[in-house]
């Protein structure tokens, strides 16, 4: 058998008390530092065969991304299979589970599926990824038709952060099983479609990724699923860059989006986005969510405040509020499973 | 905008000559080289910012598996969000497309859909990962059913390999648009049943995988797909341990395969395995297709020539090749693209 480079360590090491053991082969480093599992770097110890190691913990129950400081550069678990889904690579995932799942972990109910699709954006005229949560029981059921919420992930994540490290499916399937939420499609489309934008909150980036949404993703979605086709039956949401994009597309076309959410978001300039639409008796009558929620130890706060304050002054009828968290999945993950209980009653 | 380690390098660049520019900002490493591109590892240059760079080319269209070597250890492109995925990530994914896409690469054709499920073992007593593709169609003709292709990954791959890097899905749906195969869904588990094989060629892992796939993988693709449960629509392939994986369960087990395939595999020995189906006139009768191929560069060659003398002295009929190339997915590729044009007629 050929094994080029057989894992000859194991790393990270969960044992039965939640202690975790992390070890990286890097005899030639000369620091080697554990970002992620808290707030503050941990230091590991290098062994006499070059393995450096640390065990921490107990943890808590949850899942964590931890990098490899390794003399200043950040980088993956090169033993761990799983990882965040990053555009810059250097996360790897740790799931801690226990007898009582989280609301975000597997759980013995009927569970969705998630479905990868490569489609050809018409108007970046380039292939592009698409991830589709269709809920438990979709194909058992070829005639129904399902409300779809449109969900957006942060700068530097990809489509598939939602699921990998997100966990929306699993939050969703949970939800489901205790008859918190309607059944429903979660499409997941990539942020990035100005890819000279790194941050992505440019005004390209927001106009590119609306006419990408517009163009392409929605028609495809009401194509290849059994959707419900009109506003009243579409939410769209996102997380910080995600943010922006839903506050920005979905303020400005309430034809097509009846319910909206942003998360811990960066936030639009109301004036040139979507003074008409908000200024609009009938939109505003018609629209049947506008939820916004942050953290009070989120460094975007002074934005949402501006934006609640540009809210008043329109007098837009609205759903906000400021929460315990940061700027982290944690409560990202927390803040889905309170607003999908929100959508398409 | 919060934006942590914003990529301020562009890797891998690819020009419209398909010249690429490999670029990893690494100001302290003494040493920096690239695998994968061509067979000998290629150096690159630091500049005065420390990032170092190497502009090849013009490289052919394909997919290619690149790493950079600092100071001897192994890594990913940081600054490239798309990797093969892998037990010890450390393989980024470039692919250079054309305006002759190659058969495994997407097409403006109908498209089949990938669908991730994590589904609880039996046997293993443990969450695993399986990837099931459906072909176009199977969504709009909910009273059409399908045969299936179990098809396994080798010992570095994990249940995403055969899709993200063997373009298994591409691979269908270009050959399904040419009338060339039938729809068929495939079916992609996780190949480390034993986690304390590292190579996953041991007996155990082969029992374990076994269990796991006729007692949990089978029974739910089943349940949650149109199958047609028979060996009559069963196939059951893989790749190097894959290999040894699909000869050893489809030879052992004609009531559930009657059509088997190996791809560049270890192979199983015969007497302890199979000896008695192997035997029984009415099995061998009733199997459809038992397929091996392998290349005359692959380290395995010796015990493809073994296996093949154990199948004539039990005079079984069967459909062996010798091919060009190594132990390599653009063979691997090659051979899906030979196998699934066989299968159930």
């Amino acid at each position: 058998m050929r094994a080029d480079d057989p894992p000859l360590i194991e790393s990270p090491e969960v044992d039965r008390f939640h202690r975790v053991t992390f070890r990286l082969e890097a005899p030639q480093a000369e620091k080697v530092d554990l970002r992620g599992i808290q707030r503050t770097l941990i230091k590991l110890t290098k062994d006499k065969n070059g393995v450096w190691s640390v065990t921490v913990g107990p943890l808590a129950p949850g899942i964590y991304g931890y990098s490899f400081i390794v003399d200043g550069e950040a980088m993956l678990d090169p033993e761990n299979p799983r990882m965040k889904p990053e555009r810059s690579p250097e996360t790897s995932l740790l799931e801690v589970t226990s007898d009582n799942p989280l609301p975000f972990q597997w759980q013995d109910v009927p569970h969705g599926t998630i479905r990868l699709h490569d489609y050809r954006s018409k108007p970046l005229e380039r292939l592009r990824r698409l991830r589709v949560y269709t809920p438990p029981g979709y194909d058992a059921n070829p005639t129904k038709h399902y409300p779809v919420l449109y969900l957006f992930h942060g700068t530097g994540d990809t489509e598939a952060t939602w699921t990998e490290f997100g966990r929306a499916h699993m939050i969703l399937d949970n939800l489901l099983a205790e008859g918190k939420a309607q059944p429903m499609l979660v499409v997941m489309p990539d942020g990035h479609a100005d890819l000279d934008d790194e941050e992505g909150i440019g005004r390209r980036n927001l106009e590119e990724f609306e006419n990408d949404l517009l163009q392409s993703v929605v028609p495809y979605v009401d194509k290849n699923y059994r959707t419900r086709p009109d506003a009243d039956h579409r939410a769209v949401c996102g997380l910080s860059m995600g943010g922006i994009q839903s506050l920005f597309t979905g303020l400005r076309h309430p034809e097509l989006f009846a319910w909206i959410g942003g998360m811990s978001a960066w936030v639009p300039d109301v004036d040139s986005c979507c003074a008409t639409t908000l200024n609009d008796a009938s939109v505003a009558k018609s629209r049947r969510l506008l939820w916004l929620q942050i953290g009070s130890d989120d460094p975007y706060l002074p934005q949402y405040k501006e934006f609640e304050v540009a809210m008043e002054r329109h007098h837009v009828k609205r759903d906000f509020h400021i929460t315990e968290g940061a700027h982290t999945w944690p409560v990202w993950r927390g803040y889905l499973s309170e607003f999908a209980p929100l959508l398409f009653h």
